[in-house]
């Protein structure tokens, strides 16, 4: 076997050096096409003054919202960068370089969120605005703009961050941008978890009370919950979506780097997996461009058309990349790629390879984009049989929707997997090489994220300006048919973003799971020296690693428990509240009284930002207490089984979700009764229980797997040091493990103190039952 | 390293052959006892003629189901008999003895099925005749012997097959084995699966077009689908449990003897592994005796007695059994148990750590049985909880119970998984000893099953008994009564059993998958020869075994949403069919005509056998699949992945289920505005999703772990064979791998061409909607 590398041996030449400052122009660049899409959108007309009031109580909501949320998520951001400044690392450059670009990620993982929601809840009336116009084409841009303007914030910043890292750090750049990437993502899965319980619960909340109860209209404003619905829009769909995504973007940067690195060295290594998401910036800013409705075609040709167009040209622009920028022959990698034990000799050409596998990641995300909206689209088969079942009643309605998400979950997680084997392949035999096209796929399946985003930020606009819209009454006939036709566009492009999500998310995931092993090699190597050898494969993967796989798999299961419970709880309270309101104010009934808007956003943000601390917790410390407890086999398994099991849940949630979503606008529609039927009231339950399922539990799975494997990668060193050679200490190691597993188990054991049943309802809430 | 172990040297000494003789002679007296309970059942008087028709109905259809069911089988089970003398084993004795062993492992695993099926359609009635006369103990008798008979005649072939084998083979004896636990676990999950469906979708069927539509009560003979429903209790909760626990009983063997040949050779690892379910048996005679409710307890209380006190005569027994037949230092295991490449030189004591073994497991059946019961109970908060929400609408009671769901599945797994790691560190850090004691855990757990179907079969028959009195009108007042409080305790005592039943499955799985490991390191010493050794490790388990990892989940989903669909399916179909007679036969509502009961039964029949082929040829073809096309390290990670996913799935079901079912009752004795309040309407809506998902999908995926592992087990020497060494063809690897993806396709295709909406019902099924 060969002697460990060291990744910090690699400089950037000169001609490398030239490379990542044009990439750095183009986060700039990146940047400042952001701006200008801005200004576009902030320039248009803001609507009439009741439109105005009710954006401003939205905006004043989720500003107030997100406030706290940062408040309450500093203290974790600053207990998570004094423990990374204690963990092992090779040297204290590295340490404090990995600990700042911590809380840098996380910052920019921040602001994005910010950014996104700030800007939407801008846009909202100003699209209102533009569909009372009857200017459908001024309506799309603004809310596309929208979306472009955090589009290019994701890129732009992302691209930012790695390049100067690259830049500052050199050949250790890899080890500090584990620390960018854990900020990113552990900032976007808090973001997802909280906005996600805000979103849900006020949405469920409302239509519990509002649709089911007093038989009102959805965002009637005589409904106290409609202006948190509105507000969780904005916090949830788009300030978490955003986060996520720009976290997506930074990990799969991140482990391409570190790959990279470990892969062609000094060849590319460190500049490649830059150049790829750059090509992706510069399509991006095409594919906003690009994107207008022609007279006669739907909104959502448009933005089809934008996406396709922009990955093209990226897939060509990065097949031409790699064949000028890597070595043709991997004669001067041999030692290289050999590494983790390789057996095999690779005779391959590495140019073309990467080519391929950049190509793989975009085809990858055109065929996620197609098999979701194959499962949940209103005129695919499977969603039209869900909503044929609401004939039988909601119990079939919930039992088909649960079916569909199964068996599409089987179709994604099948096409990722026969992704991945394929890459496997490319690198022909060079574990190495196999997991650096994987990040590469990655990387391509990324040079579309700049429209993903602008498409996904297209949905809580277009939904919030319908709101508006209906609760200020000011718009009507050809402006009203205008917002809807937005809003169905809205609802499907946020159904395919959450598809090409977990798909990065399992890519990137993967990667890392790869770094790991990385990891484990050379710290072993260090620890026990060369006759370490013959033990290492034992010492990290024998059929003991079982365990680990039951314990991943449990973690995913227990996270989307209690984020659904979460929701549960929540709206409970906002049902109570809400009744009481009715009960109280009986002027609401008949618009003399206005009902407590403020009220309802403020039970949200409480019980939100309460619950998103215990899933948060989790992921962060059940990694922790399986590795140091269990050790690094275990803790492989462990990542193997959360993986796994993630992305099947992840697809599985979305997808159900999604189908009764739109098993509903079937039957409204006039399908099988149509509204007032008694299928609508069916596919009316399914759709509220999907709501917890695709956009609360579904996509915060997204960053949890890769939080896990981010934690997992940094305390890697750590572990072995504790577990093998002169620095073994089992004392030490059982004792971190046992905090660790008594930090989850308080987190959890508080959690279900709150009354599980009906949220925040006093004891006799059967009393209460006034319907 | 050390050199390939050859098993088949071990031969029986003396003593060893008197053991296994005495461990026969256990089984034949166990076998014995079962035709003494089975006779006592049948000698009490058969109650009314109405009594005596009903029940005579419900027993034609289901041993028309039964005959059915086994005729389509025994294509399957010749087909796979061929297919096992095909594949490569160490010579032609053992692999004509492992095809035999599988025909008799089937046919035992049909013959315990039907038995069981036949005695409790015999018993039905003469427990409601008991219960006519007021006499609750004889009623309580007469379910518990039924359930007697069957967990005797499971334990009795269970023993006599493995015993008879070892006598036989010796040394040989764990590769045919093999061959046994591959038929039992087969048709086991046939029918499991064909019952499964049979049995809820008429269950739901029932529910939905009687209880929903027609407002008729359960069990109403105006209803046409209630005689399918009471031969679905029959055929599915029965024959499908007795057969699932016998597979169980004899894989959990099959695996502790290849384990045990493997760990301690002629030192008691043959016997052994024979001797814990032998006194396992003793004890199980003992608790069916001994279980009499007193006059002031309640049955529930009087089963658990007997459950508690014969599981602590076990584990007294056992330990005694291990210090008496086990060696007490490992000095002469040294050269055996360095196998798998063991590190580590083993110091310990292994009678003692295998008595510890045995009470691990013994102790873990008794906790499972208290954790399924604080969630899914009446008396329990978490079940209380989802009763709770119902005050809020079918989607908080749907939602609550998923969360519910996840978060005891999450409580299980680790509890297993803690197990295991506790086994683990028993081995001492030698994994065949590691792995040997998990088989021994199972073991251990394992002596509780002849009262576990005792106390299962409990529940179909007092089911069943209770369906038959409302149906003839014969039993009213006090014992009515008496039949509803054995109904109560029947549905807690199945909840029970299926979490034991998971836990079983996990740990045999477990095993297998050792076994797995051993069969591939043994046979890749073959084709590569001592050189080989470094290698092994890599070619087991890379990261690249997390691609099987993630198609191992998906086969789990798949599987789930397959026999959801099909539930739903044919729950259509059965609506569809009572609708219409009651529309062709209006005297059928005033009881002047009668409905067509046959009809129903013969569409749940037609519709079962159709159903259950795609999800067993899944579970036999995707492992061969994944192990041909993707390669042994892979196939390793695609089984922890089916078991990871597997056990939280299968818990998540039966926990969701059973506690929706237990939420309803809660409603039903007057909680939350009782029977015909809008909540009592919720919780029926979230019963009725529990069916398929707890009696159904659920247990299915216990024998599916284990027909998976036993493929993969079966097929390693043929993959490696193919894959290293002079046999190496990659194209006979590739053509078998591709006709079992083709197989798999062909029949997900097939499935899915069946209108899945709403069953066998015609085109224009809206029209017939005539509610």
């Amino acid at each position: 076997m060969t002697p460990v590398r060291a990744a910090s041996d690699i400089s950037l030449s000169t001609a490398d050096t030239s490379i990542v400052v044009v990439v750095l122009a183009i986060s700039v660049l990146a940047l400042a096409m952001g701006f200008v899409f801005r200004r576009q959108v902030l320039v248009t007309s803001t609507g009439t003054q009741s439109m105005q009031e009710i954006g401003a109580a939205v905006q004043e909501g989720a500003s107030a919202y997100l406030g706290r949320q940062f408040k309450t998520l500093g203290v974790f951001a600053v207990v998570a960068f004094l423990l990374l400044l204690v963990l092992p690392a090779d040297d204290m450059t590295i340490r404090v370089g990995r600990s700042v670009a911590f809380l840098f990620g996380a910052a920019f993982s921040a602001s994005i969120g910010y950014l996104g929601m700030n800007l939407a809840t801008a846009a909202n009336m100003r699209v209102a605005e533009a569909a009372r116009h009857g200017d459908r084409d001024a309506g799309m841009r603004i809310a596309f703009r929208t979306g472009g303007t955090v589009g290019m914030a994701t890129v732009g910043l992302g691209l930012l961050g790695a390049a100067l890292v690259v830049l500052v750090y050199q050949g250790d750049a890899p080890k500090v941008l584990e620390g960018f990437g854990f900020g990113a993502a552990l900032l976007a899965m808090f973001m997802r978890v909280g906005g996600g319980i805000f979103t849900k619960a006020a949405d469920v909340g409302a239509d519990l009370v509002g649709k089911v109860e007093a038989g009102i209209p959805e965002d009637d404003p005589r409904n106290a919950a409609t202006i948190a619905d509105n507000v969780g829009d904005n916090v949830g769909d788009c300030a978490g979506m955003a986060a996520d995504l720009f976290e997506s973007y930074a990990v799969t940067l991140v482990a391409a780097l570190i790959l990279g690195t470990a892969a062609l060295g000094a060849n590319g290594g460190l500049t490649f997996p830059l150049i790829i998401p750059a090509i992706g910036a510069l399509t991006a800013i095409l594919g906003v461009f690009i994107t207008k409705a022609r007279a006669d075609e739907s909104g959502l040709s448009a933005i089809n058309r934008g996406f396709y167009l922009s990955a093209g040209v990226a897939a060509v622009a990065s097949v031409v990349a790699a064949l000028v920028f890597l070595p043709r022959s991997a004669d001067g990698l041999r030692d290289q790629i050999s590494i983790l034990g390789d057996p095999v000799v690779v005779d391959l050409n590495p140019a073309v390879r990467s080519a391929a596998a950049v190509v793989v990641g975009i085809v990858l995300a055109a065929f996620i984009l197609w098999l979701t909206g194959h499962f949940t689209g209103t005129e695919s088969k499977p969603t039209k049989d869900v909503a044929r079942t609401s004939l039988t009643g909601p119990a079939t309605v919930v039992l088909s929707g649960i079916g569909l998400g199964l068996e599409s979950a089987v179709y994604t997680a099948v096409t990722i997997a026969a992704a991945v084997f394929l890459l496997f392949t490319l690198g022909g035999g060079s574990l190495i090489l196999s997991l650096f096209f994987v990040a590469l796929a990655g990387c391509g399946l990324l040079t579309t994220v700049g429209v993903i985003v602008a498409m996904d930020t297209f949905g809580p606009v277009s939904d919030n300006a319908q709101g508006i819209a209906e609760m200020s009454g000011d718009v009507d006939g050809e402006g009203a048919q205008i917002l809807t036709e937005l809003d169905a566009v809205g609802n499907t492009t946020k159904a395919i973003t959450k598809g090409i999500a977990i798909a990065t998310a399992v890519l990137a995931a993967t990667a890392l799971f790869g770094s790991y092993f990385d990891a484990i090699q050379q710290t072993i190597g260090t620890a026990l020296g060369e006759n370490g050898d013959l033990l290492q494969s034992f010492l990290v993967f024998d059929p003991r690693a079982l365990v680990g796989v039951l314990i991943g798999g449990a973690v995913v299961f227990l996270f989307s428990g209690l984020a659904i419970n979460a929701v549960t709880r929540a709206a409970g309270a906002i049902v109570f509240e809400v009744r009481r309101q009715f009960r109280e104010r009986p002027g609401i009934m008949d618009y003399t009284e206005k009902p407590d808007y403020a009220r309802v956003v403020d039970i949200c943000t409480k019980d939100s930002l309460r619950e998103l601390a215990t899933p948060g917790l989790l992921a962060v410390f059940a990694p922790i207490a399986v590795g140091f407890g269990l050790g690094v086999g275990a803790l492989a398994g462990y990542l193997a089984g959360a993986i796994g099991t993630g992305v099947l849940m992840a697809v599985f949630l979305a997808n159900s979700g999604g189908s009764w979503d739109n098993a509903k606008k079937i039957v409204e529609d006039g399908a099988h009764g149509g509204k007032g039927s008694d299928a609508h009231a069916a596919t009316v339950i399914g759709d509220t229980i999907g709501d917890p399922f695709k956009d609360t539990a579904g996509p915060a799975i997204n960053p949890l797997i890769k939080v896990m494997n981010l934690v997992a990668l940094l305390i890697a060193p750590a572990i072995v040091g504790l577990t093998y050679g002169d620095g073994a200490n089992d004392m030490v190691r059982w004792l971190i493990a046992i905090v660790a597993a008594l930090v989850i188990v308080a987190a959890v054991t508080v959690s279900k103190r709150r009354d599980i049943a009906i949220g925040g309802a006093p004891k006799g809430a059967e009393v209460l039952s006034d319907r």
